[in-house]
């Protein structure tokens, strides 16, 4: 299925570059024949990878003709030498496409701190140039993963005005995911023509909806980045609201179905659960109860433990910082409701709630019956192989 | 060594009272033959445990005359119930030991949620009197353990114009540990005699130098109290600055390695580390990094992995929400540099930092280079038995 997801106007490519490991592919390219429309979102962390300040300065102009990616090595923390080989790298992609080199951009991910093998790259940059292809987006989706344990990857089309668009898009997860934050690496290329501040509205309010709802392990990475490249290629052009609103519609399904299998891939997790407040006097509030909870690594371990153990539940709301009353905290697994104005249901609400938490999928409401605003954050449990990749991952 | 820990004037016990499993100790007394003077220190977790809600009521007299705890469970999330059983706990012991009942403080640790067995404590008391003891607090330590691995006890004595006095603690954590809070349960027994006003001043610095600088998990429990009795029996009393700083400094001394003793019995934990942030530009932009690379999963996995993995803590300092600058960034592993101006110092400084990260115990200093503030931080190793434990603690 994902072998055909493609995007018109767009070519991708995925090779193995030997960048960290032989035989695996690592160095991933998109490219649009047209130059493309571009707005992205950063990392908010103050540690910024090269490849990051280098797309920050490029993002201005709002113009991108191609993204070259990889994985096996973040490009973080490698100082003005980083700086240069992330730059060296968008040269020698443009040089081999024939673009200017302002109007490519860079992403990378893997360990911090190791300086780039740039030789490496430019050995391997004609190889991959040869290889982009309409359908080589599952290619640079297999590039960009690091303890991902399959490819993200979907497209979606619509209708404006009769005509058809087109959202492609994949992304990498797995470690270092919290919210604040877009996730680390996701490439979002669509057919549509829109001014670069529309183009920027609608990604950073899907990125609010999706990527920052979510959370795996609470870490930040230092090399997040989301590109979203428009190419006009449909003949569609984003001049009303009615257009916009459809538009941002798609494009917001792409990146929270792409935000869930993030999660659902996240290390070590087996299980992705969705975590509703309800009834909070502000959004703030609801959104502070929401990730404590979804945050929280006893909450997690229970999670894993398949113990419907809501204690820990009504403990993380209660430290959140902000004001909630216990005595009127109602919690739901799913449909069953285990405690009502603060104290447990009993066995038989236990029971049923204890056969919720063995699906791989549910909700947690908890209703804190203060006010009216709401917010859902996005979780995974907390496992031992979480602790066994993060323990292994660099060595 | 434990065994011989006394207090002059303090009695305690700690019995078996199948509140949780049989034939544990799980139920235990501190008892001041004199009503002594008490300072609290109690959860700033919104949800709040029964017996914490009565403690924080009792103190206000300032008068304790003993504290009765059990493990196994929280008493908290149980509605008017728990309240009523937190006070027939108080009771029970009250009426056993001749005591005003306004005096008997409780505290409780456990699961959360369900009812307190109050009638299996109600039987247990007239042992639990009758088996007090000069020599009773290890047996009091033993009681208060859920997940901890050893008890936790310790004595400290001074001298002030002449006269020795005698501080003895007990503690118990293992897990819902964070700062911000005291810890979970401590009871701090003296014999000076001190206003309540002192006290409370002295308990408050204490706490903030040792407990408030820990975290093993990141989790706020709802039952946090430390509870400071002071007697008068050793005739000194504290009534100048000379007196204050001689006890205030013994007090710390106490606190702080009962401190230290709860992170090395952190649950699963392997490793003490203390992550030391210099050359802040404040002291609140100094604790936001320290903790927020102590409670970092990934920092925490590669400890537990011995992995020397660097940029996973200035990836944390990077994302702590307060100004650092990435290029000057120097980190140490105990005297090893590994890190300078934010790039990593290579393969030498990397095999020293190998060795060091094997230790049980080590610093990570991470020196900011922006000012002159420092702040310590005290965490330990996130492993696979933390994720084991809590998965499996309530079943």
């Amino acid at each position: 299925m994902a072998e055909q997801i493609t995007c018109p106007g767009f070519k991708a490519a995925g090779v193995a570059a030997a960048i960290k490991y032989e035989g695996r592919k690592d160095l991933g390219l998109l490219f649009s024949e047209r130059p493309a429309t571009v707005a992205g979102v950063f990392t908010n962390n103050r540690v910024k990878a090269a490849p990051v300040l280098l797309d920050m300065e490029r993002i201005k102009s709002g113009i991108c003709h191609a993204v070259i990616a990889n994985s096996g090595n973040a490009n973080c923390c490698t100082g003005h030498q980083g700086y240069q080989d992330a730059v060296s790298m968008a040269k020698f992609a443009a040089s081999a496409l024939g673009v200017s080199e302002d109007t490519v951009f860079v992403a990378s991910t893997g360990v911090i701190g190791a300086p780039l093998p740039i030789n490496k790259i430019e050995s391997a940059v004609p190889k991959l140039v040869k290889s982009l292809k309409l359908e080589g987006l599952s290619d640079l989706a297999e590039a960009i993963m690091t303890t991902d344990t399959v490819p993200k990857i979907i497209a979606k089309t619509g209708q404006i005005d009769g005509k058809t668009f087109t959202i492609a898009a994949t992304a990498k997860g797995a470690g270092m995911i919290r919210p604040d934050m877009a996730t680390m690496l996701c490439f979002v290329a669509t057919d549509i023509q829109a001014s670069s501040d529309d183009l920027s509205n609608m990604l950073f309010n899907s990125v609010e909806r999706s990527f920052n709802r979510i959370t795996i392990d609470g870490d930040t990475s230092t090399n997040d980045t989301v590109l979203l490249l428009a190419n006009g290629e449909s003949g569609i052009e984003i001049t009303n609201d009615s257009a916009r609103s459809i538009f941002q519609e798609t494009l917001d399904e792409v990146l929270m179905q792409l935000a869930r299998m993030l999660v659902q891939d996240g290390e070590g997790a087996t299980k992705l659960v969705d975590i509703v407040v309800t009834g909070a006097d502000s959004l703030e509030n609801a959104k502070a109860v929401a990730f404590t909870v979804a945050h929280s690594n006893l909450v997690k371990t229970a999670l894993f433990g398949e113990d419907a153990n809501w204690g820990r539940i009504i403990g993380a709301a209660g430290r959140a910082g902000v004001p909630v009353d216990p005595d009127r905290i109602d919690i739901y697994f799913n449909d069953v409701k285990m405690v009502e104005n603060g104290m447990g249901c009993g066995d038989a609400a236990e029971a049923e709630a204890t056969s919720v938490i063995k699906l791989p999928e549910f909700e947690i409401k908890i209703d804190l019956k203060m006010g009216e605003e709401a917010y859902s954050a996005i979780t995974c449990d907390f496992s031992i192989d979480y602790v066994k990749i993060n323990a292994d991952y660099r060595s």
